[in-house]
């Protein structure tokens, strides 16, 4: 039997799935809204010195991979030599059977290096020495053309002066939107039991925008302030990374109190950061619909469990899970009084606990606009969810409890542009559920219906969902 | 490659499944044990002057896919003209790509009308002409013995004058058991918070049954009438719609307050409700003890979370949602305190929330009763659960986890009386699972045995379940 | 079509499953972590009187199922004649369609007996004649023998004086290794609301290691002496069954005054209960640190809720159920600290709920230790779980967001050494979710090196986890 490993119809069962994949699918554009990449690698079109760099730096999935495999940190996060953190990397890759990172790994040594040996101990010095020969051509902004990439979203504090992005938009002939910064004010209320390290991103904000931060009324000026700058460099949405919506009334008066407490070095009390909380995610609520811009929710992670971990490398480490707070209370709470007061944007939801997924897109479905489809979204499979099965059940139960060809599609969450390959992944899973249905005989075998419907799911959406302008020029290069 | 869009085998994948289903299932009678259709409709045989009419009129299932297409609410709900509002709903199809309503909308047309024209702008005239030449002759009861319904529940208030079950029976020759009522006291808890929608309720309770209602006890003594008079028209079940079972000890001097207390128009306080509702949901076990009926939980819907369309357009508007309140505690305290008490009757439990599947299949096949094959039951696949894998998921679970031989089978939550093809999909996919089983060699290839089962599930089990009686006259015809 | 009925390659779908499990699995020797089976069984090599005595005299997986399909009690757990048992139990067996019992029992008439006929009324009698008939010869340890088990732990009160695993130890040469000892200390929180038992309970740990326990400090030091004795005779792991872990923290003060009040005759609160229980988990996580042990926790499941079947039989008796408390903040408030505090142990975690699977598998999966692949497990598919669709999405899970490779594997958490057959099940998933990778071009076809890891899957992973040690001579026989 032929090895099928990574062939051309992977994943795709039947004719149809095969047809609509490499007919509408392969070839679309890519719009990123959700990303982690660094703004400063893409403007200064940074290259990459080995393949440990580009791949083992900041790739948390990967270190939770070799910490699982019992590789000692050195070899992982620290100041181990180059070959032997990649070769320490090879040694966990035959592990991670029916692992993602099997597959993203894989693909992007095909697409990008041509490399197509399983990478292992066996293989790891021939890979190593190829795929470093190619990696002077292989910088950041010739990955990103070389997938296709549309629109790019970034993450980025509201105190960030966006000088990337400018420089970017500057060479893209002064047209915005190829890369889009979005604004993540998650600080504003995660660090409020941490007096030092808040006053320090307030003041920063303040010193950006330039507003002093003293109270609530201060920091919500100043952080609209932020949002319009974020607005005329292309940014078209915020995010935010919370356990769950707080299920509590608005308390302006207590979220006050917080910010003056913190600000005067006293740690807020959980009922003050709950309280701000909400003021904070009313705001960008506020904002989306003023700017005709969309919010983001980030919801369910369980950040940061290991302490060993976090002592030593701090946030976004790998050493992350999963909470079961409720999450329909407040969710139903929040976009029901941004609807009753006649404020409700468009809305993009992500969920980390893939057993609320029934409840997240049942609530989104309950939402609607006139001539907006979809207009709170149960958005892309996130993290823990982001693989094969994730994705499936995710579209499949989209598909059942709300309505696909409304769906905003896929994101990366990339934070190395090899990352664009997951795009396919996504692109095969949606052609297959879609032309499974053909080969099922639950929907009629016409595929140039279907093409267009996929078409939309790839790009199409999302560049109308968040309004992206296409730039002028191309700032790939 | 033929096209297979709802042929004759679509959704039975190997011959087992294609056996049993043409041999065993299809031809078997329909026990429609909870609908919401209407019963005056069926006593006048109500006739329908156009497809949008028996279509889109009452059917929230539609106007929640037409919202979120972005269609304006004029066109939905509203008092637009027919072809108008059939036309946005022939330009929302086409979007509903893997969502059950693709299926049923095409098997309705095909079943009841002989339309196989996938529905779409493109085919919307003619699909509309044809339906509605036809129109004539597709009166409600016409429709229900086209599908061969041998007993249908309707949903009705404990005050409801049931003349439409009575003129329906009297038809019947006399027998009941055909069309009948089921008994859902759900204002009593559900309305304690609106004195003035509450005392309606209860006087109109009142006058039906000869008795003031003034506080817990003549209030129980009304409901028990009201029972007495739903059994005497074949009534064998009552219903209850809760967010979830209060885990919480029976307390009747706080329901007793309630009731006195919103008859001097005074809102019951969270506490007075839970009280409540514990003590109908404790009288509604005795009752069903007593006649040897059925008690129906419906559990974690979150209703109305769009305050725009709850204001606009009331209850069943198509603007729910799914909860996660805990439902193990009340539950266990429920039945366990019914069985303790000697007074468990036969249950059927439906979850809104899939990711409690596995909770309620194992709940339910903790409780026995000699005699009676699984007296409590996960019941049939509810609401945003009734699509494919919806239906899958539950009856392998339920199979995995509890005993599908004596499940009670499917129902269709019905508002029109074409839903009724939504049998033929359980069917398809019941005989899938079964028959899949035999192809992959978990089960002996003795299709006599597994027609019977299949059988059973069908129709046979519910009928013994409910302990529906046959009429000896068909009022369809 | 020929009937596949448990034919040689039931469940493997494609050419590389069938290969794993034929080349790689088949053969594997068996290590089952996690047993009910009894140690006094084992040590006298028990024999069995009739079919009725090995397979339904403490199997309350059947008893659930026979009440289910209404067998009356004295036919599932009385008094009533073997064969009359029996005979109940054959008509129950053509109801459990789809259910794991229907597969179970055919594999274990198949894999003892060499009885391939499918059991129902019809066959009942020759399927006990001939059952009957090998009798004599199917003695516990020959059954041991027959399915290759290398090592099996029992599950034991720390106050068991584990005669039977110290003549089987003898037997073996003086080795250990084989029947191994898990201490279970869950009687010192659990019976704290019932001092009668309690006492008992404490009177006899005390009696058995020489000390007496009056207070939280003697009780640990009798817990630490009862851990050391289990050591000495192999056992390598604790077990604790919680609904939750608590997420509070250690008041030591509060256990103290717990275990003197029910010393004093005195239930203790809820609040004394879960500061005893979170003492017991420290102390345990401390004992398996200091012993390079093993800390196995079950989590989850919802006991007893049938106050028929408990009155009756007390626990274990088939009507128990799943709860829905929230697992993540006790869980990574306990696994944190240990870790924090330089004694993290390795740990497998098992939940009865599949609605946190992927919580289970994040959680476990954000734990590390150098030189130790997957120090804290997502455990093998548990009760509700140990299904064919629950094995599989669990091992899916578990690659997806964990590391197939180095899962300890399958457990039988047998009461009956037939029981045994559950590894070749799950093997044969094992392999179909592995080759099916393979076939779906998700793997290099490399069988060598899947069959490899197939292997440590099946047996290897779970020596090296737990340390277990070959014993000189097979006790066996």
């Amino acid at each position: 039997m032929a090895d099928r490993f990574l062939d051309d119809d992977f994943l795709l069962t039947g004719e149809s799935a095969r047809r609509l994949f490499h007919e509408a699918a392969a070839g679309a554009p890519i719009v990123d809204f959700h990303t982690h990449l660094s703004g400063a690698d893409i403007a200064r079109d940074r290259a990459y010195g080995t393949l440990t760099e580009v791949w083992l730096e900041d790739d948390h999935y990967k270190w939770r991979a070799m910490r699982l495999a019992g590789v000692e940190e050195r070899l992982i996060s620290g100041d181990a030599d180059p070959w032997d953190r990649f070769a320490a990397w090879a040694q966990t890759v035959p592990r991670l059977v029916h692992n993602p990172l099997y597959v993203w790994t894989h693909l992007e040594l095909r697409r990008v290096f041509g490399i197509d040996l399983p990478l292992s101990p066996a293989t790891a010095r021939e890979v190593w020495d190829e795929a470093n020969r190619q990696l002077p051509t292989v910088t950041a902004r010739r990955l990103l053309a070389r997938f296709s990439v549309s629109v790019l979203a970034t993450t980025d504090d509201p105190g960030d002066d966006l000088a990337s992005h400018r420089r970017i938009a500057h060479e893209s002939g002064g047209a915005h939107g190829l890369v889009v910064p979005t604004w993540r004010p998650d600080p504003a209320h995660r660090l409020l039991g941490e007096p030092t390290a808040w006053n320090a991103w307030a003041d920063r904000l303040g010193a950006c925008v330039g507003v002093g931060v003293e109270d609530l009324q201060s920091l919500a000026e100043a952080l609209r302030r932020s949002y319009r700058r974020f607005v005329e460099l292309g940014g078209r949405a915020s995010d935010h990374g919370l356990d769950s919506v707080p299920d509590a009334a608005r308390h302006a008066d207590a979220a006050d109190a917080a910010v003056r407490g913190v600000r005067r070095g006293a740690p807020a009390s959980a009922e003050g950061r709950c309280a701000l909380t909400t003021e904070v995610l009313h705001l960008a609520g506020d904002l989306a619909h003023e700017h005709d811009c969309v919010l983001q929710l980030h919801l369910g992670a369980l950040r940061d469990v290991s302490p060993r971990v976090r002592a030593a490398l701090g946030h976004d480490a790998g050493a992350d899970a999963i909470g079961d707070d409720p999450q329909a209370p407040g969710l139903a709470r929040f976009l029901g009084q941004l609807e009753a007061e006649g404020r409700l944007p468009r809305v993009v939801l992500y969920n980390a606990n893939p057993r609320d997924n029934t409840l997240f897109g049942a609530m989104a479905g309950a939402f609607s606009l006139p001539g907006v489809p979809s207009p709170v979204q149960w958005g892309p499979p996130w993290w823990f969810n982001d693989h094969e099965s994730g994705i499936r059940r995710q579209l499949e139960e989209l598909a059942q409890v709300g309505q696909l060809a409304g769906f905003v599609g896929m994101v990366t969450d990339a934070r190395s542009p090899l990352s664009m390959t997951r795009h396919e992944l996504f692109r095969r899973i949606l052609c297959d559920v879609v032309g499974g249905d053909v080969d099922r005989g639950l929907l009629p075998g016409d595929l140039a219906w279907l093409s267009e419907v996929v078409r939309e799911l790839c790009a199409v959406n999302a560049m109308r969902f968040f309004g992206f302008a296409a730039p002028a020029v191309s700032p790939w290069g």
